[in-house]
């Protein structure tokens, strides 16, 4: 990757952010009347329902005060960040300290869940806020949330299983991915906190029970130890899970210059890509059945948004960490198939939902699950990632 | 539709049935060794997973009693019919009577779901097992999983409400459908119980808040009285749903020699056609929201074989009762575009989960949903239906 394209590259990246993306959400989310962020936007970010998920009530507000913190400190956003997190504090905890899934515009209880992926978020919102403006009421509500995650992680029973666990145990990527993440974020701003050990040992369980080597996958779910589990969820494996946990753990790495740690990461890309890519379409698969057995998720070939920008950030971490030119080679590919598809010209922000092909399945822009987060992290991590790249001498300097 | 066509067609759905889709069933399918069925059956009928999903139990339990009793009385069938019932007599109950969502193939619990579509299922197939032979512990089944199913439905929070009733009330037109099914089966074999006043209520109920004929609607999900509610969520429509709904009533109109309800009925499939039929590729949709705003189901636009095998059973009834010709160019239409997209002509069997234009997304014959079901129920409700048109005189006989 020349010196040129890098800049080329963190230019488009940061426009993208700061003229296309941020401005979207900041006009068409807020709710200036009852607090919180709407999520239901349509193509042009007209509202097609006002239910308030929790996630993505602390998703946007983490992304503002991030914003504030590290593009640059306008007032604005970190208002913005306050407000979200003044909707979580009043409204998204029921009467037992468990945080809901979804509320009402007005804030009203609809839908509690029985795992516990809210205070990760809004745990996230309000370390985000501390890392703002330092403030230690924000650090307190996330130490306490990240404290209820890890009991309700640590506690068998307590989040009740799905499947029983006397008949098939099993565990999954995504609290550990989750929890990796979430404790990285509190020791930035905590620095009273045993977060390196929680980090080290959910990297150690990912490596040893979840990553198959031998097989060239990452399972999303498996026995206690690491067993394979009977049947299709057994097989199952989520590339934009895989390359987000690499991700988070080449962040780590790059903070701890840790060359080990990093090599191990860019594995786990090397295999979600190898395994994820669409040969024929392009594009990651969002499941695959790791032995080519038939898919049983519906949307098993959609291409879905947030699995690219995750590679996306991915692949410059992988980059800058190892030196290598194929993950500067990949980030191209992924690069160009991302751009030519996700983003929307005409309305603005990005697509979230795409059929095998690439064509659009649903034009929405936010909804339950897609909100202010996966886009906009990645343009500025990737913006970011790429300033480092340009100013810095080394294997990716390139001639 | 003449004569000839009609008979025709007879032959096609007979000759699908019996030489096809009922073999494949019976060579891949049944556990000789520890009772049940396999249903996680790839292309060809390789298993690729062997737990137990209970609705799937039932519903071919079912559909080999209704074989042996409506086809032919063939010992293998009646057998079949009972290896399911006994399977779910072991291993489908819990301690307190409330039935499993899945075991594995030993029949060890995995999951139990809050509601209690297991037990429609279950009671179907011992109805259809006393149906066929009048055995007394069968229809003794039935009846107590009914009056189970009916205690659920009416007893208010004995199903923990997903979203919070206190914030929003609403109800779903799925567990009504299933109520006016499993009672209009039941009934054919208990001639005490007080399944036609059941029935009526379900059908007034259905058509009085699901049925939004103003806005040319049936809603998956509304208020207590039928009001609509916030959201996406709010303004679903499975069209599926509601042309599988459509045939229920039209059947129990035929049996009734009901006309005026066999008109309400078919306005549900006029309905169904006009909102759900994609003009672009053809193919009912699976999931669309009634004022155009954006689907939030991934799978919103994929073509699924059931709401195919509904839409020739309810277009062949609506036919049948109405004589007018436009439901019969409409099977032709339907009928078209399922034979050129479903049937699987190598492997045997129709393929279940095709993309939005037709092309087949996932091979699997069978999975947690996909049974030995919709597929030769529809095959076998309309060649009986053709039989009857071809056999009668009046305006269905044609020229």
């Amino acid at each position: 990757m020349t010196n040129d394209r890098i800049i080329q590259l963190g230019h488009l990246y940061r426009e993208n952010l700061l003229s296309d993306v941020v401005p979207f959400w900041q006009a068409h989310s807020p709710d200036r009347e009852y607090g919180g962020f709407f999520t239901f936007l349509d193509r042009t970010g007209r509202r097609y329902g006002e239910d308030k998920p929790i996630w993505l009530q602390g998703r946007a507000a983490w992304m503002f005060a991030t914003l504030y913190r590290l593009v640059e400190p306008r007032p604005e956003w970190l208002a913005l960040a306050r407000h979200g997190c003044e909707f979580l504090d009043r409204y998204a905890v029921d009467a037992s300290g468990k945080l809901f899934f979804c509320v009402t515009r007005e804030g009203r209880p609809l839908r509690m869940r029985r795992y516990v992926f809210s205070e990760v978020f809004a745990g996230l919102a309000f370390a985000g806020m501390a890392a703002a403006t330092g403030e230690e009421w924000a650090l307190r509500r996330a130490q306490a949330l990240h404290r209820s995650f890890v009991r309700y992680l640590r506690t068998p029973g307590l989040i009740p299983p799905k499947t029983d666990p006397r008949t098939r145990p099993m565990k999954s990527l995504s609290p550990l991915m989750c929890l990796l993440y979430f404790s990285d974020a509190l020791r930035e701003v905590d620095r009273e906190g045993s977060y390196e050990e929680v980090i080290d040992a959910c990297v150690e369980e990912i490596l040893r029970d979840f990553v198959k080597r031998d097989e060239d996958c990452v399972l999303e779910t498996v026995g206690p130890a690491g067993e394979h589990l009977e049947g299709p969820d057994g097989r199952a494996m989520n590339p934009g899970h895989v390359i987000e946990c690499a991700w988070f753990m080449l962040e780590v790495a790059r903070r701890r210059r840790d060359p080990t740690l990093s090599a191990k990461a860019a594995l786990l890309v090397d295999i979600a890509l190898r395994r994820g890519w669409d040969e024929r379409f392009g594009g990651l698969f969002y499941w695959i059945d790791v032995e080519g057995r038939p898919a049983t998720q519906l949307e098993h070939d959609m291409k879905l948004w947030w699995p690219h920008n995750e590679a996306l950030i991915a692949l410059l971490l992988a980059y800058e960490a190892t030196g290598e030119s194929r993950y500067a080679d990949w980030f191209e590919k992924m690069h160009a198939w991302t751009w030519a598809h996700f983003p929307d010209r005409e309305c603005g922000e990005w697509f979230g939902y795409l059929h095998r092909d690439g064509s659009v399945s649903t034009p929405l822009k936010g909804g339950l699950w897609k909100g202010m987060f996966h886009v906009p992290r990645c343009l500025l991590l990737c913006w970011q990632t790429l300033m480092r790249l340009s100013t810095r001498a080394g294997p990716a300097g390139g001639p």
